[in-house]
């Protein structure tokens, strides 16, 4: 009666935006239990209960060792890696060779210019395939890049900032009234979870609690792909990330100069009719403004805006879920997109 | 044998700014008990360490209810005003007629110019008096007039995003390496005491917790003093407050674009020659960014900086407490420069 | 094809349970779009998404100002109210005529004896029926009356904090383990939420961050509850309840003395027998003690214990989402029960 | 003119508690500079302000490797021990044979019992000496023992849960009240920085935010001191301690059974007589319960109390931050006391 459901496979779901993944994965009606996967070592053999107690009773089998053969015998039609990016290019070709899907939360495949990948320092086994694999991988962004994601064998879920930041200036970029010569500067705020699970004197309580701070100014990863996706040049765009003393969840504050004064209205119909259909994007009025707890926890990229009273000067302002719509939800609206279901669907 | 002790009164100390004066004045070796006023109603009658237990045993004395007269006959050398700008309006003048100093922390008497004070729409009883006072009153950034200070009847003690933001911009400003036709971001981030102590939906800790928003977009009351003191005008400046769920702290993150490329060394020099002698601004070195919880309970307003890689660009990030020399650290500052002390007695 | 769906109205649905419930009540996959009610005043015409923004999209339909009428008019099966106590005094016998199924968040209805009622100063209209009412109503915590609350026409639901502590304790009541003369103690913390939407100096972000304090010691309201359902004299019971600087949860720590020494797996299995076929009730093993964040936003009541090494000396920690199982998931589970559908369905 | 003054150093300042204690002795008026030492490694070498920008511009002076030469030929008087335990068992003997005090913040010399000292199995080089200073060393609760205090040569300064339980029990304790055969039982709660600097995933803000728990039930190593000062047997006494989302501060909950009913007032007296000159303990009154940011970056430990109705039930609460009254603050105020100096000097 019902149809068969659909075999995932997630490698990586001790990290936040992993788990964060596998309890997505475990509620999605059109998929059967997913198999949990990890590198070996101290999580292998441990149920993934055991590294997060309030899965007790919803996640009992054990993780497995990941090999591509495994996910082959049984029948995995997609991965998801949640892994570091060296790992991400090590695994992919293989998997893919075996004609499972991807999609890779991590940033090995999102970038397309050498210039940009070059932050990243990848050393491939074999350069050809990888190459080639850079150039057919789909960057992730559904609202972008819809039609593609739908036919993709690989899909590079994007970075969270660079979430936020591409979904408040595409429509800008693409109506022309952005004067690029004026620059864009990109004022972005994180919750702690952005920092990885792996305990750090950064992440430490006592240090990020009661605390503010900028970070990675003028050397963030995620600038290629804003540049890439925005179309902005390097000395066009800054993007400072900072620090915010929350578990989750980003805002970024976006200055963009026009080349002629707009009016409210005119930015309105700019975002309105590029997110038109757009289900996970909420385009808020302007001068009203979202916050952080308005998208916490869903899949929803919020935007609002305020011009100034000389019109000529925009502020956007952007929020989003780090580890939803930043992460795990939009890789999860990935899945729903390459097979055609509801972008809503499992959510 | 001592030198016989100021004495020195408050009013308003219930509110966090004025509790924080406070706690500092009843520390201040220079000085005698300060008195405690209120304006009457139920704060009056009860000692202060009713409304903040932490005082215990501190400052049992009630506090009285205010009248000039009282100041008159208690010898009251200087008048601390933690108070609404518009009681400020209605008081000081007569205050002042009996000759007593006062160093107001409200937004009372800060800005010159009419265009900038519109926003706070002042209605004076004497408007010729209010005039006066407007033109003579003395902007109360020690470190940018320390002269005025010392021998002021009247001290605006500063805004405290302003602070943070003027400490950062002036040095630039005076270089003449500010390209002001550019336009220059400050995007700013407060904790939440800075919203004052009444109770709002705004403050309430499930909203303010976990979350973080933009707000008064185009429209803060400390713009003017900004523009002001840094000598910009009102399209030159574009100035974003948001609020941090932290109790305390101010951090700003100040995006300047210059005239030409500059280095590290350069930039290094204007500071360090602007703030030479200076005890309580600290500059960090290029790439050394000040985090919110350096200057935290102290004196400080931390500075650091990084220049874009084409020299071009450069980012200010610029650190306080909000409370301290965002408000009654500098308020106390302040008296020390009015009577010659050392600028970090009594802290 | 499909069932006809449940008509349900909620009232009082912009405090913090409120919300959570018409959250769920929204996603409720057997429920029609419900009617969220007013008392009127500035909540009425507005619709919920103007009171929470996140809700975008999602509640576009105005408040309605409360009548019994109304309700009927619209062929509401079952109203929620999530208002304060008195009016829910005032409301449920008008409604009750009407032939509605009511499921009340306040404490109206939650006791039996007048001892412990006195607390609430009850101003009934209709003595005779309000003492019908307080007879016949169900004390909604399904695990220990599912039978009875499945028939009821009023379904009283539990207290945070009672909810927390009546789980942990009602098994070993009845396992006649607890030395009732040696007395308990619950040491309950709960999060700021718990304190209402309504601010207060003591729900200010500024007072209740980086702060912890115990209140109403040999005075909370709840004790009435525990006491009745637990099954313990006044004298037995000391109920402590603390604030936690966290926006929701709360966790009891609960001090039993034994009759006789015993094991650990005689414990687990009083709460195992006790809690078989419960769903949302999760026991953890001897050692291993549930926190806060497992059964956050989640309608599970987590329970763990640790014995002394004497063995007579048993600690409980139970945890719980203080706007879920302690107030709109228990709700919903309640009419989950009271239609006999699953009590997961909806969440 | 004015007496020479001490001279310290300080081994561990990168710690939480010895970066406290650093900040502490550099403002403290009757002391020199203070030397900072490490063990090698990384920190050597590197001033303090490296690990502590904050201290920018108060501590440049490199950190230099230990040794007990170096002590001597510095002529210091006083050497304070923020280290492992471990490490002061090693170190102490040898420091003391050059005569120097030394005031050690580790548990390694605060236990008298073989049974309460085995939790730290010590492995001593010199068994016999060591012996001999578990006999000699002086626990430093100068409330209550200020007379040894005064003439030890090696302090073990307590631990901070210890701290807020003793200053609590000992009076009632002393005053024959407590029904010791019903038990006490404490319920304490610590922020995050009593776990230490070192990261871990407990201390990870994702973990710890949010989120509250209980840990070492039945098995914390502060128990051993309870029972030592507060003299009670192991089976009278129930510890648990919590973890708080807060950076610091502790709270413990504490519940007497009396051994006939008491008045309010009669409990009052109790600590007023014992506490009657004390600069650090306040005594709140009757039902006026402490907070935890009342002694915030103070010394304080502050002790409320309330009675059950039927008078023979008492909770006390009892405040104190855990770096100061419970570390650091602790440690300056044993210096006091042993210079025979005001206890509140250098605060």
């Amino acid at each position: 009666m019902s149809a068969a459901k659909l075999k995932t496979a997630l490698m990586g779901a001790t990290g936040y935006a992993g788990f964060e993944l596998a309890k997505l994965l475990l509620r999605h009606p059109k998929l059967s239990m997913p198999l949990f996967l990890s590198r070996g070592g101290e999580a292998a053999g441990h149920p993934l209960e055991d590294h997060y107690p309030e899965l007790r009773g919803a996640a009992s089998c054990p993780l497995e060792p990941f090999s591509s053969e495994l996910l082959k015998s049984r029948g995995i039609d997609v991965l998801f890696l949640a892994t570091p990016h060296e790992l991400s290019r090590e695994l992919v070709p293989e998997v893919l060779a075996h004609g499972i899907r991807i999609v890779d939360l991590s940033g090995a495949w999102r970038l397309k210019l050498d210039s940009n990948r070059v932050v990243y320092g990848f050393e491939d086994q074999d350069a050809a395939v990888a190459a080639e694999l850079d150039r057919t991988a789909v960057y992730g962004l559904p609202e972008l890049h819809r039609e593609e994601v739908r036919g993709a064998k690989l899909v590079a879920n994007p970075g969270c900032y660079a979430t936020s930041v591409i979904v408040a200036l595409a429509p800008l970029m693409r109506s022309g009234l952005v004067d690029r010569a004026h620059g864009v500067v990109c004022d972005c705020k994180s919750g702690v979870s952005g920092a990885g699970k792996k305990p750090t004197q950064k992440t430490h309580f006592v240090e990020a609690a009661d605390n503010f701070s900028a970070y990675s100014v003028f050397g963030h990863r995620h600038t290629g792909e804003i540049l890439e996706q925005a179309g902005l040049n390097a000395d066009e765009l800054i993007f400072t990330p900072h620090l915010l003393p929350i578990p989750r969840g980003i805002l970024s504050t976006i200055y963009v100069g026009l080349t002629k004064p707009a009016t409210p209205s005119e930015i309105e119909a700019v975002f309105s009719e590029f997110y038109g259909g757009a289900q996970w994007v909420r385009i808020f009025g302007h001068g009203k403004l979202p916050q952080i707890q308005y998208s916490l926890r869903t899949n929803y990229c919020d935007v609002g805006f305020q011009l100034a009273p000389d019109g000529k000067r925009l502020i956007v302002v952007s929020c989003l879920d780090n580890l939803m719509k930043g992460a795990a939800g939009q890789a999860l609206q990935n899945l729903n997109v390459m097979y055609g279901w509801s972008e809503k669907e499992g959510f």
